[in-house]
């Protein structure tokens, strides 16, 4: 009776979203991914999450303020994070290092909301050999984090694609990061655990949350004439498609759909439509070979594929790709860290054992020598 | 169908210890905790722990040597605790954002061992303002842990009191940090971000890492005479006993009993058994009591009770006692993560969603104003 990925067992009631794998429907506090995405703005995303309902005009200008008013970084951290830059530790264990620094202030909900786009900005400007810019009061978050990363006020049309972005994988269930953060949360511990915590499980490759893989595909094949030969030399190698299969998705992912859309906007804006083209022909290789090759698997394209898309256009690099995940999610991860508070209740499975038994203590002198090398 | 807690729910098999709860029992990788505790060093303990077999001579010396080589802490880690002690973080945190900075340098497992008996030792000096004490080679873990704190060799019965603490607590099957440190290994995340997602779920109350609140009633009742009076008032009163009950065991936590044998050796060194004494006595009049004002409840004397009175015996003061508990748990949440590693499986499981539905997008400037308080 060992389960040990905990399928199908329901460790939670939330009421903050609905992952409905064989519909391939998100929903969002009651709202459809797709509408949500596309029209808020990521404080308006995280006040729903956080509150139940989206906040009034005041409510939301207060939260802006406040949000804005806290992005800045304790010296401390900042001094943390040009040590990781010097020995090029990778961006998601900086961010986990910087945000763990912020118990150095108040870490509540806000704060770590507000300055998780500072720490990551801050630190692919050190990986890169720049000075850090600091955070401007006046923009909003998504459009700050555009700005401290270029130092530029960014276009509108960049701030609508990256709201989208982060609106859309701001919460999805219980997933493996946002577990963590409950699980440390039903110790009666405090948000800067539960979000540092979290961070260690999102950087993990099974999470899924590393959209670089599905670039480098598209990349690789550079030109759709090639997708078939590229693709199907990769499947019979036995390799895994990057971009395509979710353990929960049955059929498309929601959530490819909103990017693929935002994708487009984005590129047709930009007036370079070559690698969106390039990335929609992919995907239709790849779908039509996945079913040939895998009749039944129901492998179907998901979210990293569409959002390697959509941070390229926006001018990110790979490395960004989970910090940027990262910087949306910390809204989830604490919506449900709150959540679990008011379970008040230590989530503590048990383990089964099958190790040895009834051994005798031997001390170290009479133990037998080190087994030689065999 | 929903388990918040996941309480009889079999997450994991291990090797690593098991918790009988109806026995009284604890089993470390076939060893009875009482026969482990009283012997080995805790090097000892941690390789067995990690290699399922007690080290022969030669292994043991290797590692003893591999661990005292990675004691020091990197600059930036140092510096950072200055800082926190600067603004009087607390001890749980301090050693969170310290262990974190690990990713500095290797925290590959032994590195991470290593190292968290210096984070401790440094905060709880620089929280003293008291200059750090750099770690000896030449001392075993237990005894550098002690020398670190005090500038002084201990000598061998605070040593011996010490293991004995350390190997009581390494491991406990499945309970909420080194489940913690389970979930993010599950995502293939690293040991680093394992430990550090672990040290916030053990800093909540409802982990039981707190004995800090025992040894407070303990003093409060002061002389054996008060006992009976107190601890009626507080029962009486509705408050929970500290020290007494446990979620696992419903007879005597196995733990206790070494841990009073250790403490009753400590102060019978030291030439002043009069706290001890008085502990017994509290603890004697508190089981009576509850047998009469909580029949059938089974509450008996949990591991934090003598943890305080043997931990106050080493002269260790109540902001020493969790952080402690964590240098001995991080080599079980290592070896836990090392066994999850070979799972190879993501932890991942359900929530229901019990939000509102259909609900329609709506423009702020078209939202109602925020109720007014009332």
């Amino acid at each position: 009776m060992v389960n040990s990925g905990l399928e199908g067992i329901v460790a939670a009631t939330t009421a903050l979203s609905q992952v409905d794998g064989e519909r391939g429907e998100l929903v969002i506090a009651g709202y459809r991914v797709d509408q949500l995405a596309a029209h808020a703005t990521f404080e308006e995303t995280t006040w729903l999450l956080w509150n139940g309902e989206l906040p009034a005009g005041s409510e939301l200008a207060a939260f802006r303020r406040s949000l804005a008013g806290m992005r800045a970084l304790p010296e401390a951290t900042l001094a943390v994070l040009r040590e990781c830059a010097g020995r090029e530790v990778d961006a998601m264990d900086a961010l986990r290092i910087g945000a763990g620094t912020l118990a150095l202030v108040t870490d509540d909900a806000a704060g770590l909301v507000a300055r998780m786009p500072t720490i990551v900005a801050c630190y692919r400007r050190l990986q890169q050999g720049r000075e850090p810019i600091g955070p401007r009061a006046d923009l909003g978050h998504a459009e700050n984090f555009l700005y401290m990363l270029e130092g530029e006020v960014p276009d509108g049309e960049r701030v609508r694609a990256l709201e989208t972005y982060l609106n859309t994988v701001v919460d999805h269930g219980l997933n493996a990061s946002t577990f963590t953060a409950r699980v440390i949360t039903s110790t009666g511990s405090d948000l800067g655990s539960a979000v540092v915590g979290a961070l260690g499980a999102l950087k993990g490759p099974l999470h899924g949350g590393a959209p670089g893989p599905a670039l480098d595909m598209v990349f690789e094949i550079g030109e759709a004439s090639r997708a078939e030969a590229v693709l199907r030399q990769k499947i019979e190698a036995g390799e895994r498609l990057m971009g395509f299969g979710h353990r929960v998705y049955k059929v498309r992912d929601p959530r490819a759909d909103v990017l693929a859309t935002a994708a487009e906007r984005l590129f047709t804006r930009a007036a370079d439509m070559s690698l969106y083209t390039l990335a929609r022909s992919v995907e239709a290789e790849a779908l039509r070979l996945l079913e040939i090759y895998k009749p039944g698997r129901r492998l179907q394209t998901n979210v990293e594929f569409y959002t390697a898309l959509l941070l390229h256009g926006l001018r990110f690099d790979v490395p960004l790709f989970t910090p940027t995940f990262a910087i949306s999610r910390v809204s989830g991860w604490i919506a449900h860290a709150l959540e679990q508070r008011r379970v008040g209740r230590i989530i503590r499975p048990q383990s089964e054992y099958v190790g040895p038994r009834d051994r005798q203590w031997v001390p170290v002198s009479e133990r037998p020598p080190a087994a030689l090398l065999d």
